[in-house]
């Protein structure tokens, strides 16, 4: 299976390489060349234009957001020009209208598409560990099973809708930023009666909320690492995502509205380029901890 | 080892009477005669007054509310009475003031008071599978521990302060609310979105949301049991107790402030007497689900 | 007409030496000793306890708040001493709650009770410029009038049910904490794209926003007065006395909500003793302003 | 003084029959013919592109919003057209972004450019009792007064940047959105204690919150007319910018989130197409009312 990928940022690099890696012959292409040059090193060939990998078997998309997808798949009209017998994986993270604007047209021209929305960090991608949300035609996803499992340690199939895998991946990001908002309140809150945020932490991660992401953003919470491996910002852009997909289905979101403003005040007071959970930093300060 | 058992409420009287398999000498008490008697038919003294529980080596109380614990122990003066080989072992869930008062009133009169409020429902309080997070001297603690291994499946030590114990069960409630609402609202923007919020659960509690909260309460959301065990009402008081302590401490809580506004309104819809759950219920119903 | 004064605090004393300077014969009493010892040089009668001011023809009510209300007025139990053809008139602001208690103790006394909360700051009571809402029995009412007018500038009556023009207080204190609250945030708004919010109050205050309440508050978080005439954590209470109202009588107000959460978050930062309308100034810099 | 006009929805024509009666001559255009021939009948001149009105004196536009402007002004390339000595009077209500972009398109094409939004209902447009908010430089706006004095009661000079016209009028029109919210709030606060929300508010509105935007809003909340002249969707677009403005400048709105929430509820149960100020009656009705 000839695989095209598009978009080696810190999620794609990983992805692909696990690709390479699992023995697949892999062209790639990068709207940064420079990018490109240093992952061809390591066995991918690197293509001049994106128009180039369109007669792969399945050309994976992994693009920053719907801009990047309006720059470079949709503006560029390559949705006309892929082959009948090619497959558009889309894996990256788009907006509930991206969504459907991309099933739309690639039914309009025929050709197969699937969203599959990754969960998981660089790491997780560079060591097959992420978990895939896919949906489209069952055929469609039939034929990128063998993907999903050299990508990821689990995938799930959300129906033949592919904007269905989006407002999972969106909704399920949405509840990690109220999972950080909330162990903010609840650890200033704690803090500010004497108790350690950190005993707090273990005794709920040992109990009713013992989950992945409790203990992850508790902790990151807690250690405040200098280097952000997703930043604040880009988690105000989930909360976007949210809040304009319940904008276009007329869902009153009260606590993405919270979330929202939040964000916004901790970017205000120069939390942007930290790491997500560092709103619980900003919501301690806010405390006048 | 004697105890006595004050408040035969649901989670009290399976307290009480998994002591009382395991064994222990138990003398109870109710502010409702009935509940007393019903319950002294499996083998406890049923007491006629407080008072006559005082000369026990732990006096357990499981009261209702700050209310009833005004009434019942601080009111006629109990803190007094109690002889100084006595411990007072208070395992309700009550405010932080009153946390903070009952400690003082307890370390003014020179006797032992261990303060360990407990996770879990009736059933695991009738199965010795609660939860419990004990706060007080270290001597007081560990006269408790057998009681604490024959209640619970845990036990956690939150330090010398017996406040502690009951700010890390306010915040952990706390965080349950927080739960319930934000699957609510990720609930009825996936559903607007065609995707079953029930697949939705699946895969987030198969992932990131890998929680016995996220389980338990997700479930409750799409089951809507006809039976409350745990009243959106009582929610709405745990609520209540976080943002006086938020209040009292000067911790901002904009997410408990949020939640309070939502169960308000989901018990001027009439849910106030349904499951906790049902609030994600009410959130479906303002989105016009 | 014999007036009983009770309370010379920052309102009541402009209150009562307004009905002085009319020449109403008065008797005072205040908690502090000192305050109406000064107050009395004025030409009253200072009494010794409360109970020396019940045969007047009105004894009114000026204290702080509820516990005032409650230590002073209900637990001696005045009402039940209180002369049938001595009218209580309560001018002060007190809860939805305690406005119905104090009805339903009157009426259970047969005693004559007008609640008439008062709209205007110190230089106001001072002044006779006072506006006021008056709620009770027609004859009772009546019989008021004449020191309404004497103390304020207009006066409304609210109808028979004396909790009905506490309800208009609180709900009319309710807005004034939004007025604040939005003006705050509309300065931010439009200082950080350059504007000066002086001249943009300019404008609004002399198109649809023409109102003593939007220049005064406007202004007030303009100049930042260093000497608070009505602090930011009083206005914090009236926000807790909407709440409270809306929580007995099931009135989601998620207004009022995040105006509790602002104010706590500006007391946590410092403003607590600050003028009410600081809280802008709290809005400002959480801004990065 | 020749004009052009471009944008004859509700606003547009009265303003442009107004421009009319006072006698300047006239050329419109606008995206629906039928609507630009019926106005046409008045007088003007009625042309068939956009580019035909490039040689007036004043070429004003009042088109919808930001999409109408990319459309109608910008993607066509109309900076570019305009002669040097024809200034474009933008009166219609854009985006802090969109004032920002065309403020720089026409300084880069050395083309005068006046923002001057405006206060006021399509009755006041049409009797010239605007109230216009103008910014520009000040020769610039020199040229518009006779205009302004001719379609507004009152007009404001907000400096030479034509962008702090905008943030000035999006500022305001929150202010509107939090006065809608606020009555609602308080009416279904007072309503639920017995009191009558008319009352109240004739007491607030000859009291401290004596303007006609609580006049207004709070009698349109009470008669709930069957025809709206200015609809909740539209209210909520004004939110939307103003939240979009917060968002470009780091201003963080937890009031302006508030209101988007409560708009978005009230539009998932219908009254989207209603009066804005059918708000109030959505807050009554979640109250329960």
């Amino acid at each position: 299976m000839k695989i095209g990928f598009i978009g080696l940022g810190q999620m794609g690099r990983g992805m692909a390489g696990r690709l390479l890696e699992a023995g697949y012959p892999l062209r790639v292409w990068n709207r940064s060349r420079a990018v490109a040059e240093t992952f061809g090193a390591t066995g991918a060939v690197v293509a001049e234009r994106p128009n180039e990998l369109l007669d792969s078997d399945v050309v994976i998309t992994m693009l920053a957001d719907d801009a990047a997808v309006e720059a470079v798949w949709i503006a560029p009209g390559m949705v006309a020009k892929v082959p009948a017998s090619t497959l558009h994986l889309n894996m990256a993270s788009v907006s509930l209208r991206m969504a459907r604007r991309l099933t739309h047209l690639h039914r309009a021209a025929g050709t197969p598409y699937v969203s599959a929305p990754v969960f998981g960090r660089p790491s997780a991608a560079a060591s097959g560990q992420l978990d895939i949300v896919a949906a489209g035609a069952g055929e469609a996803i039939a034929r990128c099973v063998p993907l999903f499992e050299t990508l990821g340690r689990g995938w799930f199939n959300a129906g033949p809708e592919p904007h269905r895998a989006n407002i999972v991946k969106i909704a399920r990001n949405f509840l990690l930023g109220t999972i950080i908002e909330s162990l903010g309140e609840a650890f200033a809150l704690v803090q500010k009666s004497g108790m350690d945020p950190a005993a707090f932490l273990d005794i709920i991660t040992r109990t009713s909320m013992n989950a992945p992401a409790y203990k992850n953003y508790g902790r990151l919470i807690l250690e405040k690492p200098a280097e952000a491996t997703f930043t604040l910002k880009l988690g105000m852009k989930d909360v976007e995502l949210a809040l304009e997909a319940g904008n276009d289905t007329a869902v009153p979101l009260p606590l993405a509205a919270l979330l929202r403003t939040q964000h916004l005040a901790a970017i205000a007071h120069g939390y942007g380029d930290k790491e997500w959970a560092s709103l619980g930093n900003y919501i301690a300060e806010r405390a006048g901890l």
